[in-house]
């Protein structure tokens, strides 16, 4: 659990700073949770708050729940999107270069491998892609466990190399569906409650992507929410290879207590599915990007998170988490830099 | 007027970036805009969005509305907090900092004028404060037409000095109140409407505030928000130094064509009434944040704005402008170097 016994000291730091009590709204709440996470084993509260090496993590996986036709696209464009990534031309690249963000993309499973030296990209491929769980589990549990592990693994070992704060994002075609899926079954809403319109379909193929999630969640009927084991056995039922692996990421921030800046929807049931498991990573999270995929606003008032951002992105790959990094950073420059009433002789 | 033949080629652009039509939310909005922004006069649309020398003007002014207990701070403070400008200690000049932006204070008439030899310090003195408008004019019809000549100016050589990108701030003791009176008169709003807590009043000084704001707005009847002259009348009864500056400032920006980020309340109603004397302004107008002062969601809807951001803050100084500056990089950045379809090869 987060030790708070340094909390007060840290909001008085807050609140001597030049400005009406809490005037910077949003950012005083990231510099205090930011403060507070990094005096964790400390003898004395922070006073400077450190961010090194930011680093995405985009986590890239296929989903046989594709073959039903709930999304705009076909499973290759995982692949082709992750070469993208690779040569630096998508959305989150760009982002990143202006945000000075390292970014690593992990292909967790993708129809396609592709052929690459880039140091960029790490292979922890659990499958070719997951089964369609329209019909059948998307994958066994002892899947579930290894990709979990490796997650955690990975973000143990970007943390290693120097980096403080974390993000991650998401490539998967059919991916919202599966996000859907666990929802709805972990968070007993129904199906049409947690479905959305993905990065654009119509209204038809809305419809069966709620019939095919039902199809996967009725399944998971009987697995408890509050079991490991059985939270476990839902990704097993209607997961996917990214998803898992990001489970495993959020525990791993956890573990090393290093906040993470959580993205849209499906990043969002991963973070989710890890508060589950273990409800203190829950401390460590930062949500970035309020997104317009219905699902979303129940993971929000599940988590208690109101996110920095609302800019209409649709798209995933970590965007909305890359776009919230300087705010971080600001928060962090007025929490280590801005001078006090006393320091700057204002006298309110 | 803006010139907008290239507007249909500018979104072709967009549309074949590697993502889903819109998925970008409100950057393609923003990026759009700007393309456009910069294609005026040339032959042929920009297809490099180019920011150069983003520059903060914080105009600080002074005002005999404060007499009236509708503050939480004594005009005092206005001084004091030019001076945490100048020595880099205030919320704004962090927010600066991490985002490279440069920054220049405006003494457009503060109570206690500073010392100061610094770079960052220009005097543009309109007077030692603003009138008591709850009594009297705040400042005479020429007073206003030369803070909007001054205002203009200083864009101007801001511009010419190098900069594209251009945010205004503010700093006043008071300036909500005048703010609200100028909305209040020119949008024929009730006052109860256009009033807020500022920076943090209580319920008394709330009812007194809106009080004193009526006594104001009521000397303005008659003065028609069609005629440019009357505008300037409104701003002579109820304005305030710092806001009739940043109205010359918006005019500024048209003239030279150049896009500028409005911050929350203060910021808007001197866009606004920029709108009013020219209403090509609000092409060149990026609506940075959305402020909890009950005036500004009026503002918005009158100037047809969306905001990019809405983090809470409720401390003017340009805060908002200055956070959703790496928001205008980001969509440039997309719009520079995000792959096509074609260039990535992928397929939908």
């Amino acid at each position: 659990m987060l030790d708070t016994q340094y909390s007060q000291y840290i909001q008085h730091r807050i609140d001597q700073k030049t400005k009406p009590l809490g005037a910077l709204g949003l950012l005083e709440k990231v510099a205090h949770q930011l403060a507070l996470i990094q005096s964790q084993g400390k003898k004395a509260a922070v006073e400077h708050i450190e961010l090194n090496k930011p680093s995405i993590i985009i986590f890239a996986g296929d989903h046989g729940i594709a073959d039903e036709g709930v999304s705009i696209a076909p499973s290759a464009v995982t692949q082709q999107m992750v070469l993208n990534f690779l040569s630096g031309g998508a959305a989150i690249n760009c982002f990143c270069a202006v945000n000075n963000i390292d970014i690593t993309v992990v292909d967790t499973g993708i129809l396609l491998p592709v052929e690459s030296d880039s140091d960029m990209l790490i292979s922890q491929r659990l499958g070719t892609r997951t089964n369609n769980f329209a019909n059948e589990a998307a994958m066994s549990l002892e899947t579930v466990e290894r990709g979990i592990e490796l997650g955690t693994e990975l973000v143990s070992r970007t943390i290693s190399n120097g980096t403080n704060i974390i993000m991650f994002g998401e490539m998967g075609i059919g991916n919202t569906s599966s996000a859907s899926a666990i929802l709805s079954a972990l968070a007993n809403r129904a199906a049409a409650e947690c479905v959305g319109l993905g990065t654009g379909i119509n209204n038809e193929q809305l419809a069966r992507k709620v019939a095919v999630v039902e199809q996967g969640v009725a399944r998971c009927k009987g697995l408890d929410a509050n079991e490991v084991k059985d939270i476990k056995g839902v990704l097993a039922q209607v997961g996917g290879y990214e998803i898992v692996q990001m489970v495993g990421g959020f525990l791993g921030t956890y573990q090393n207590r290093t906040p993470v800046l959580v993205d849209g929807f499906i990043v969002s049931v991963a973070a989710y599915v890890a508060t589950l498991i273990e409800p203190n990573c829950r401390d460590y999270m930062i949500f970035a990007h309020r997104s317009e995929e219905s699902g979303h606003k129940i993971l929000l008032e599940l988590l208690d998170a109101e996110p920095l951002l609302d800019l209409g992105l649709r798209l995933g790959e970590g965007t909305g988490a890359a776009l919230a990094m300087p705010i971080i950073r600001a928060a962090a420059e007025f929490y280590n830099n801005m001078a006090s009433f006393e320091s700057a002789g204002v006298t309110v």
